[in-house]
């Protein structure tokens, strides 16, 4: 059961690695800046969760994650030099697998150390949303949680599904696969039909 | 006593939580982007704090917290959204009342953990101003701490206040809210006449 | 030996409290302001390791850094005042000391902490680029460490031949000044001719 929760942690680092590669591709940046900012991405997330729990950070404990950007970065330096035009769809929906795959981690690695179901679903957001939002915010640009289309409330739903399905009585495996589908679903289908909700504006009487 | 300080802190959450709720008003953001701009503006100088001491990050060991800001968000967003128009100064207030709150009241728990009184006002500093900062940095916009009116040094003197009203003997109470006035004086007065300290400028020579 | 560490460690501090004022002075910032965005620089990336280490942070241990940033702070108002234009460079030389300086020093504490060696190198990274990144996200610049010249690259640097030194069976102190002049060298360089790796860059078909 561990593997199947070590081998998505993995494959969500991966993707969001990637998304963070593709990011500094945009940018014009030297190839340590591409690390650097998959890096940033891929950790930046699960780093905060671990630091505001008091737990030890996952990739002080297991330096393998290192290893894995930086091989992530470097290839998709490599094969992507060739094309050298992807569609710009690819890096949502490298954000929106890793989005999924770390609110649902999060939550259940929150539940583990004890802490009531509320502040787990906070986790989940800030590990699957945090790493995105520092790589924007380091390319200067607004992050993607904060503009329209429906972001945290898919991290927020991929945790409520976990805790919902895990309540229910379905085994570890099949509450955190089925939660992660859902968060995914509702995240594709957001970019795909570019559905937001209602945006709330307000208009400044300068007074 | 404590029950004071609770009330005082929970204030101070919720005119953060309207600030960074204002503040996404102004980025036509959705509903959930409200309640993370308003939850990353209320909670992120406390959780710096808490991080840096080391200690139990407060709203996970009182998840009370999420709740009043998902709910100060969620009332932001139906009760504004009538006049869509607000002054542009409710900000700053509502900013200005976290400010000489979190900083005061974050001088006090560092002190209480038992640090020197110079790393208890820069731990006051840090709460009152770093979630603002967070806010400020997602939306793209250089901060109000670094601009020129009296920020850093309102948070400084509320925390320094607090400090000099303790050693005079009187009590905690008093001490705090006498530091908050004060504090929030200094602010509301700099907001109001746009008193700013003389800026520090260097024009530079490009060689 | 313990003596030469702490001298470094506190010029590191000053020269990054020099650049974040140097950078304050672009933006025309209050004296508040100016000394906010130094102690940001200087102990920033040092603060962000000593926390995902689980370790005191250093300045909580030992406030005197934060009268060290303050005085810097301080004088670099001053002193700058007069002649009002200076070289564009010397905020750049003076981050690359820091940039130095930290790495290595960075590496050497987490190595002292226990961690594995690619844990110690991103710690020396992390100590000797995030206050800097801090303070250009601030001011709503990419930061450095994303743009073109040697950056990320020259910190790891120090790092390594840190630990290849030390692992040569050189004392701890020649390790420490060789590994910085090495990373220097290295970071100035590419400053002075101003060398860059070749850019990562992806056009985006729009589909």
């Amino acid at each position: 059961m561990f593997e199947l929760l070590y081998w998505l942690d993995l494959f969500g680092v991966i993707v969001f690695a990637l998304s963070g590669a593709l990011m500094a591709g945009r940018y014009k940046l030297d190839p340590f800046g591409v690390v650097v900012l998959a890096a940033v991405t891929a950790i930046g997330g699960g780093t905060i969760r671990d630091v505001i729990l008091g737990t030890t950070v996952f990739w002080v404990a297991n330096p393998v994650y290192i290893f894995v950007i930086l091989f992530t970065a470097i290839l998709t330096i490599i094969l992507i030099r060739r094309p050298k035009r992807i569609p710009k769809r690819f890096l949502l929906i490298a954000d929106a697998f890793g989005l999924a795959l770390f609110a649902v981690l999060g939550t259940q690695k929150a539940l583990d150390l004890g802490v009531s179901t509320s502040v787990a679903v906070v986790m989940g957001i800030i590990t699957g949303c945090a790493g995105g939002m520092i790589r924007d915010v380091l390319c200067n640009v607004i992050p993607m949680i904060l503009r329209q289309e429906i972001y945290a409330l898919a991290a927020m739903l991929g945790g409520c599904l976990f805790i919902i399905f895990n309540s229910l009585g379905l085994s570890e495996n099949v509450s955190t696969v089925c939660a992660i589908i859902g968060a995914l679903k509702l995240r594709l289908a957001a970019i795909y039909w570019q559905v937001s909700l209602p945006a709330f504006h307000i208009s400044e009487k300068e007074k």
